[in-house]
């Protein structure tokens, strides 16, 4: 038998773009989570994925060391939500899988909202101790139709217990900004059972 | 600013090997999981990863669709679990993210253990409609030291809702086996906080 042995995922050309002018170098909670949802914005516009976004910066000195977004439909590989394609590029940065390696920098993830089931995970094997959302609620899933699956509902006190600071409701109605102009959109929600298009919820009725 | 923007991950040279004389045809789950056990008992001497091991199969058929392996030391990317390896090479094999296609076959996920806490989520969004386990319970931490993160008390019953089928418990004592192994080697358990080695349970006192 043979099978398939390489998996690769790639961020999109409009993302070199979008940073070309960045400085990697920043200051605030804020201004991090402000780049995360102007990528988030246009990802869905460009049909990579779903409205998400997320960057891992250095914990000490506020550089960005990798970004990713969902490129999901881009790259034909489900995992690859924008947490997942920013902390494995982040670990591609620094050469290896550990963003908590004793003898490295400290390292947080940014991301637009509270982390799915999957993703949430995989925050835990990164090595990240600081994880920043700009929310967290059932209002991701109302307005874009995306499903978050089962994620514990004391998740933000099992990742503190691991050593995970969690900070919340960063530039929070921006994001909500997002997700309700990519539910406007009405594009196709690939997440759910059975692939194609659901209805948004509100929409069943 | 300029960011890393590519990410990959190979199933290492020794799995074709040891595949190269095995049917893509299987006929039970017993002998899928079987397959599995094989995988995970070698990888973790070659190095590449946990002892960790999953495939994907067509559930009408049984046709081994994909394997994968825990690569997360050979890869350097942590979300490179044994489950997310499987379930991408699955999708790079029918050329697209939605295994649960509505115009493709059924698939399932046969896997050595129950899947941690990321692998748990990674699972939902495949679109795979059946997982097939050797076992859940704390045997597997207790034996090799691996954290599975916290998974919900409920997770069977809530993917059984969301239209995923459980099989548990095929070949359980091959898969402690496996554990029990690993643990006698006292390797380098990487997936913990902070990093590098931590004490196998039960060697702290």
């Amino acid at each position: 038998m043979k099978v398939q042995t390489h998996l690769h995922a790639t961020l999109p050309d409009w993302v070199s773009s979008e940073l070309a002018d960045v400085p990697p170098e920043t200051s605030s909670d804020a201004e991090r989570m402000a780049l995360v949802h102007r990528l988030a914005a246009r990802n869905h516009v460009e049909g990579n994925g779903g409205p998400f976004a997320a960057l891992v910066a250095e914990r000490g000195t506020g550089r960005i060391v990798s970004v990713g977004v969902n490129v999901v439909l881009s790259s034909g590989l489900s995992s690859m939500h924008a947490e997942v394609t920013a902390l494995s590029l982040a670990q591609v940065a620094i050469g290896g899988w550990d963003l908590g390696a004793p003898d490295g920098p400290a390292h947080e993830l940014v991301v637009n909202w509270r982390p799915c089931a999957m993703c949430y995970g995989a925050v835990l094997w990164s090595g990240v101790t600081r994880l920043v959302v700009a929310g967290s609620g059932p209002e991701l899933e109302r307005l874009t139709g995306f499903d978050e699956g089962p994620v514990r509902e004391d998740w933000d006190a099992q990742l503190e217990a691991r050593g995970v600071e969690v900070r919340p409701d960063v530039l929070r109605e921006e994001a909500l900004a997002v997700f309700a102009d990519y539910g406007r959109t009405r594009a196709v929600v690939y997440n759910g059972r059975g692939g194609g298009a659901r209805p948004l919820l509100g929409e069943a009725s």
